[in-house]
């Protein structure tokens, strides 16, 4: 097993933000996607935490990527915010579009955000969860390249295509869910390929279009969509919205861009709903509550993001644990003495 | 083989209304009624056609749904759309917000649509069809009873829980899908049953919490979602949408219900998007197009609803075919000569 150092949240937020000022990010878009890699790092989803900082640099470095882009906010309609992210990471733009977007769902009731021209790299369940604490109901998708194969067919086209979602809670974190469309994420897969564990069957094709669980086949290949045909028309629905809805591109045509092992240029679709503005008087955090329960009761079940959620106690009181490896190669990125 | 009836569209309608109004159901809502089973027929979906009548009637016999209710529309927010049922059937209140709900999307952008205290037995993709035909993107999803269990857990608590979909095409009808976060639909699982034919593995669990490839032991134990713990994932979320968001009943709590074999009371929560919209300018409807000519240029795929689509041309010029026992069972029950 690699040696694992162990290092403080802060620790990790300020490497990873001075690994992108180094190679040439400004301090907010610096500051915005340290903060998502902490928070992923935070909840030991280590797919989405440190392991992502050696593309971020690369997509600075090879030039495409606006490290210092600053995003363009507008209101195109009564219930639609745009960011237009002006090629920067998705992070700072996102953040520049949650608060007016919960505001005007606060107010109508339901409110889309479209997220255009960024480079996404991170899971999808912090802007989810950022909309629960504001006590709304969020849904997220994008798209990204083409990775995964549409229902019958042997070649990809979809990207892994998440959906996040999350619901607040009474007195604790919100419930949120974030999932690839595809079986199994891709940086999942990729950290099976660097430790050379196989894939379960299901999980993708070979270049060939045969079955395999050969991590690397299924990267040089294609993945499969998670539970067959509806699955993929999940996948479709996430290249529709991320897509033609949102106007940005979809994954087959993301693909087409510098491959430099970076974030994809590409859009983010947000919807956030207000529960109290649809005229029932409910309580419907209450409500929610008394589903949760039951589930509770039914042996064998958890509720999807427990497992996150725990893992933040852990690493609040003990740090996390980084690869030595891969920190070296952050540091030296970050120009730092490795 | 059982004998089938050629029938004329016209046909079904008439003799659906018919049932319904000998029953007690009230000219306008026995219209809608009739008018969503014989889209089905006419789709040869016939899980959800003239298969469903029997228990339409059961529901109107026990007194569980007012036959004669009439739907009150409000909008409690800017961008919401509420239809209070008044324990009529589902068709007449989603019909009476439809229209509303596909004005305020072109007008705010997003809006969103409670169908409230409705009673469903019907698919989805009608409703959203009727919004992609007006040129916008449709999503639906409701509850239903407990059918399904969630990941992990050995007892049902979730309702099939479909997702429907719909996006507009140029010069054709739109592409919807509308699944089941089951992994078989119950309607075709109650067909399975009823010709005594083995279901697939992965479809569900017996009352022993087993899997079992007997459709009656199932439909008595529980299903399962489709794909593993991301489609329960999938059915949380729909859920909490037609359950807590809209201010309605979750699966578990309809169950509790009278029996009647016909369809629950519960809501339905829909979604309308304009992509027009959202400031890009872009031609989104062409933008799709450019995607589904490449999943089409892979061999092996296909779009989903395309067989539906197909199946209308069918039906048109021969008419449909309804199984003997069932139509003598329909005649009977309207009070017709069988």
């Amino acid at each position: 097993m690699t040696d694992r150092i162990v290092m403080s949240l802060e620790e990790v937020d300020a490497l990873v933000r001075h690994a992108l000022e180094a190679n040439g990010a400004s301090p907010v878009q610096a500051r915005a996607v340290a903060r998502i890699v902490t928070m992923a790092e935070r909840d030991i989803c280590e797919s989405h935490g440190l392991f992502r900082v050696p593309g971020y640099v690369a997509s600075l470095r090879s030039g495409k990527v606006d490290g210092k882009a600053v995003p363009v906010l507008s209101q195109p309609a009564p219930s639609v915010i745009a960011v237009d992210a002006k090629k920067g990471f998705a992070p700072l733009a996102l953040e520049t579009g949650l608060g007016p977007l919960a505001d005007l769902a606060h107010e109508t009731g339901v409110a889309a955000l479209a997220v255009r021209r960024c480079h996404h790299f991170a899971a999808l369940w912090p802007e989810v969860e950022t909309l629960a604490e504001a006590g709304l109901v969020g849904l997220a998708v994008t798209a990204a390249t083409p990775m995964v194969a549409p229902a019958g067919g042997t070649r990809p086209l979809y990207g892994t295509n998440p959906v996040a979602f999350a619901f607040p809670r009474d007195d604790q974190p919100p419930m949120a869910f974030d999932m690839a469309s595809a079986a199994m994420a891709r940086g999942d897969i990729m950290i099976h390929a660097r430790e050379a564990e196989p894939v379960p069957e299901g999980v993708g094709i070979g270049p060939d279009g045969a079955p395999t669980t050969d991590p690397a086949a299924v990267l040089a290949g294609a993945q499969l969509p998670f539970g067959g045909y509806k699955g993929a028309a999940i996948a479709l629905m996430v290249e529709l919205l991320a897509g033609a809805v949102i106007g940005d591109l979809f994954s087959f045509e993301a693909g087409r861009g510098l491959k430099d092992g970076g974030p994809p240029e590409g859009g983010e679709f947000v919807l956030a709903l207000d529960p109290a503005r649809f005229g029932h008087g409910r309580d419907w955090v209450a409500r929610a509550e008394t589903l949760f329960a039951e589930i509770a009761a039914i042996e064998g079940t958890r509720l999807p993001g427990d497992r996150r959620i725990a893992n933040r106690a852990k690493t609040a009181r003990d740090g996390i644990t980084a690869k030595a490896p891969l920190l070296a190669e952050i540091r030296s990125l970050a120009g730092e003495p490795t």
